[in-house]
C-alpha cells in the first residue's frame, strides 16, 4: 500500500471511530508500559496515523489521552462485575473475578503503574476514575448480598476485600504472575466468604446475608472445599469455645 | 515577647533542632489540611519563624517540607508495629493497631490525602515512602508469626491485610469516625484470623501458624469470642461438610 493509499484510507473514518480506533492504541500501550515510557509518536504509530492527527483528537496531549484511555479501561472493567444474579454467591464471584483478573493479566504494567501511584500522568481525575471503579464493584457485590441497604459494617467490609483483591493482583504482578490465576482466584472468593462471616459475628444484616449465602453453597463448591480444608487445622482450639 | 526577643530565641536553637522543629510543625499542618491548603507562611507562623528561615532549612520549598514531614510521620508509623514477641498473637496485633488507628485518628486529614493520591506533592519519592511503611509493617507482622521463611501465600495473606487495614482507616475517617476505635480494632484483628486460617487450608507452612497461634489464645480472647459468635451463625450449613 502507498503512503497516499494509507492517508485516504484512515481518513475514512468516522470521527467517532477514529476516536476508538487512537484510545485502542493508546491503551494498547499504556496497558504494557509505564506511561513516562509512552509518547503521542508512538501513538500515531501503532494506529498508522500522523502525530498531527493524534493532537487533532486530544489537543491535551498525552495526559488527555492517558486519561480517556482510562476511562475507556474503567469502563471496560466495570463491565466485568456485570453477572445475572443466579446461582451460589461464590459462583457469580468466581465469574466475575475470572474476568477482573484477565483484564489485570492483560494490562500488567498499565495496571501496576496506575495503582502503585506517583506516576507523572496521575491527577485527581485520573484517581476519582479509578475510586469510580472501586465504588461500582462494591455497589456491584452489595446488590448480589441481596439486602436492600447494607450497613456500614457490611459495606466496610465489602471495600476492604475489594482493596485487598486490588493488592493481590499488584502482588500477583510483582511476583512474575504466580500463582496461577485458578488458584489466585479461589483464594479471594475464599477470602471474601471468610470476611464476611467474620462479619457476621458483629452484624445481624451479614449474618442473615451468609445464611442465604451458605443455604445456596454446595458442598462441591468453595465454601464446601474451604470448611473441609481448614476444619482439621482448626480441630485443636476446641479450647476457645 | 518583642519581635526582637523572638528573633533572639529562635536563633539559639540547634541546626537539628530548628530542623525538627520546623518538620513538627509542618507535619501538624499536613496532618489536618490538604497538601494544597499548606504555604511556607503558614509552617513559618506556626513555628514561630519567618518564611526565609523556612526557606533555609528547605530550599526545595513545600515539596521538600512536605517529604521530609512524610518521612518523619513514616518513621513514627513503623514505630507503632514494634512490639514484644510474647503474649497471643492477637494481643500483640490489637496493641500495634491501637498505636496506628490513634496516629491515623491524629493525622486524619493528611492520611486521607496521602492514601487517597493524586495530591500535587504526591511523587514517586511519596509513594516510595508510603510502600516503605507498608513493607515494614509487614515484615514485623511476619517476624511475629514466627516462621524462619514465610512463603509466597503467607506473605500474600498478609499484604493483602495490610491493605485492607488501610482502606479501613480511610473508610473510618470518610464515615466519621464511625464505628469506634475499640469496635474497628477488634474487627481488623478478627478478619487477621480469619484470612490467616482461610490460607491455611491451602498452604501448610500458614496451617503451622494457625496451630501455634490458636494454641496461644483463651476462651476469653478474640479467637474465641468471635468462634462463639460465628457458630450459630454458620451452624445450619453442615450440609456443605
Amino acid at each position: 500500500m502507498t503512503p497516499t493509499a494509507t492517508t485516504r484510507a484512515y481518513r475514512r473514518l468516522s470521527v467517532e471511530a477514529r476516536r476508538r480506533q487512537l484510545l485502542e492504541s493508546a491503551l494498547g500501550l499504556f496497558a504494557h508500559r509505564a506511561p513516562e515510557e509512552v509518547n503521542l509518536d508512538d501513538v500515531a504509530e501503532a494506529a498508522g496515523v500522523s502525530r498531527p492527527l493524534v493532537y487533532r483528537y486530544f489537543p491535551g496531549g498525552k495526559q488527555q489521552l492517558y486519561e480517556a484511555a482510562l476511562r475507556s479501561a474503567a469502563d471496560e472493567l466495570e463491565q466485568c462485575f456485570a453477572e445475572p444474579p443466579q446461582g451460589p454467591l461464590t459462583q457469580r464471584l468466581s465469574r466475575a473475578l475470572d474476568r477482573y483478573l484477565a483484564f489485570v493479566d492483560q494490562h500488567d504494567t498499565g495496571f501496576s503503574a496506575l495503582l502503585q501511584g506517583g506516576s507523572v500522568v496521575e491527577t485527581s481525575r485520573t484517581t476519582a476514575i479509578v475510586d469510580g471503579v472501586r465504588r461500582a464493584a462494591a455497589e456491584n457485590i452489595l446488590a448480589h448480598l441481596d439486602v436492600p441497604e447494607p450497613g456500614p459494617r457490611l459495606r466496610m467490609t465489602v471495600r476492604m476485600w475489594i482493596t485487598a483483591v486490588e493488592a493481590a493482583s499488584l502482588i500477583w504482578l510483582d511476583e512474575d504472575k504466580q500463582p496461577p490465576l485458578d488458584e489466585l482466584r479461589d483464594m479471594l472468593v475464599e477470602q471474601f466468604m471468610a470476611v464476611l462471616v467474620t462479619t457476621a459475628g458483629r452484624d445481624e444484616q451479614t449474618a442473615g446475608v451468609v445464611r442465604w449465602a451458605l443455604a445456596l453453597e454446595t458442598p462441591e463448591g468453595p465454601v464446601g472445599g474451604l470448611a473441609r480444608r481448614v476444619l482439621p487445622v482448626v480441630s485443636d482450639a476446641a479450647h476457645l469455645l
